[in-house]
């Protein structure tokens, strides 16, 4: 295992000198993020995590990323929160990448789900998204309804490889999809990346959220439909509808959603599916030989999508 | 990147009852280490690094390394201890792998070496090799010149594919070491695999030695032999003779060598080039797809190696 970028400890020395965090006494890369190289560093006052952001992440995004994070944490949302150099910068330069220091949140992200952690995901969901609401910048969703297609097409030929007909079915589902996407729900920012190891715990306390590098502006319910997916299915890939139950009405009591978002879930967690459906047939097809990251299994997406065109009313995710 | 074993919070916190070292706080993989899967894990009362060993290091072996850095601990030498449970017993079981929680060492391992760190290298290796020697255990180097052969049989045959040649050269290296290699040396435990990313600092101050899972019994220079390929050579293949000098006279002051020993370093260097020329090239023909571990280039120790076979007496690495 190793980071992607290797931080001499002279480089180190050279970027600490422009903050104001006391002496490096730690300094070890974590195995957990994809996209990025992370790094534990402890000092003699805190602890922190220092990212640098490697080619799949546009710096054009990052003051929106971070920014948001800040205003998050701002807010009351329990989050990494980027710290400013001397200099007053959050944002800047190590071994040649954009490289930021963050808190350190304490917690740990459940590999197995109870039901009462998705109540308090439905809660800490509906929270960041009224948090957001007063943050000011905004980023489209490239991996929204109009982005999927665009990644079907570099899967398209090869799509059988993974699975028979798995080309075809796409294709229809991604008509179906683009012929009926909903246009006017409630919108703002979503997190759109809001997996379990995005999430920690403290027992059956959520002490905070992290990974902001997918956020985006978009329906607010499309978030709810990420989570459903990622959350509410056993790792038989049965549906657990008292998970659902407990993170839709966790999630309302914070921000009621509407009768049209509710009645837009089904086709909101099948487009969630198939985004990372196709995502994941892309990684699976396209992996690059020697990278460090094992490509996740598309098909576990592609049953999840299937569960979903069989629903036919929201009562599916345990609401009445 | 990931860790090989993802440990579940149910099966974490199973496993932390037996123990009384307060809750936990956060739990993470670290990017760091080849063969096993470590955990930074930190509580309310401090950090610990768990360890999961995976199939390379063999089970009956771990009494030898666990006792020994008990035993190294208890006699001065930094470096991680064993943590026992509150049965008394340091070696446990999680995710059906042998466990086992060591305390945490601060510090940072050198990226790029200066060469004061070389002193306080062969300082804290002689005071390593000193206070191992009232350890009671044993254990056979079987990656010593007996070793070698086997390991370079199943390469034989795609060397070429590395370097033309190189199969023809390790042949001639490897019958000559075979010959030629000592019998009498001052023997001890040995670390083996002192690299600079399992030796910590803070700032010029060596604040410990990690990862005892090549320690064996050999001859204490060999271990000297492995550090001046380790430590000396600068990234672009130069040998650095004041890193050399640094590292042979400030270990001399602690555990002064014997003129044979002096007189046998060539070779020991030649040997100690050749066993990771070897396993690197060994990695690198038989690299498993999927691995999330890049293997080393065998070739860097292959220039090492013949750097040392053009040297004719122990003035070459430094000392008079």
């Amino acid at each position: 295992m190793a980071v992607y970028t290797e931080v001499s400890d002279d480089d180190l020395r050279t970027f600490m000198a422009d903050y104001d965090l006391g002496e490096v006494v730690s300094f070890k890369g974590i195995a957990e993020g994809v996209e990025n190289s992370n790094y534990l560093l402890q000092t003699d006052r805190s602890n922190f995590i220092l990212t640098l952001y490697e080619k799949r992440v546009d710096p054009d995004d990052l003051p929106f990323f971070l920014g948001l994070m800040e205003h998050l944490a701002e807010n009351g949302i329990s989050c990494p929160t980027p710290i400013h150099g001397r200099d007053g910068s959050a944002l800047r330069t190590l071994c040649g990448r954009p490289a930021v220091i963050v808190t350190y949140l304490q917690g740990l992200w459940p590999r197995r789900i109870w039901p009462d952690q998705c109540s308090a995901l439905g809660e800490a969901l509906a929270s960041m998204h009224l948090a957001a609401s007063s943050f000011r910048l905004t980023r489209a969703n490239a991996l929204s309804v109009g982005g999927w297609r665009p990644v079907f097409e570099k899967c398209a030929a090869r799509a059988h490889e993974v699975r028979g007909g798995l080309s075809e079915d796409i294709e229809a589902e991604l008509g179906a999809l683009e012929a009926a996407w909903p246009e006017d729900l409630p919108t703002g920012v979503i997190h759109a990346d809001l997996f379990p190891d995005n999430v920690f715990f403290m027992g059956d306390r959520l002490s905070g959220l992290i990974d902001f590098y997918f956020a985006c502006n978009d329906f607010f319910a499309y978030d709810l439909a990420i989570c459903l997916n990622a959350w509410c299915f056993e790792p038989d890939g049965a549906f657990n509808i008292t998970k659902a139950r407990k993170l839709l009405r966790s999630y309302q009591k914070v921000r009621p959603f509407s009768d049209a978002e509710l009645a837009a879930l089904p086709y909101l967690a099948r487009g969630s599916a198939l985004r990372f459906l196709l995502t994941r047939l892309h990684d699976w097809l396209h992996h690059p030989e020697g990278a460090m990251v094992k490509p996740k299994d598309p098909l576990e997406y592609d049953r999840k999508l299937r569960f979903h065109q069989g629903v036919s009313s929201p009562a599916a995710y345990g609401l009445d």
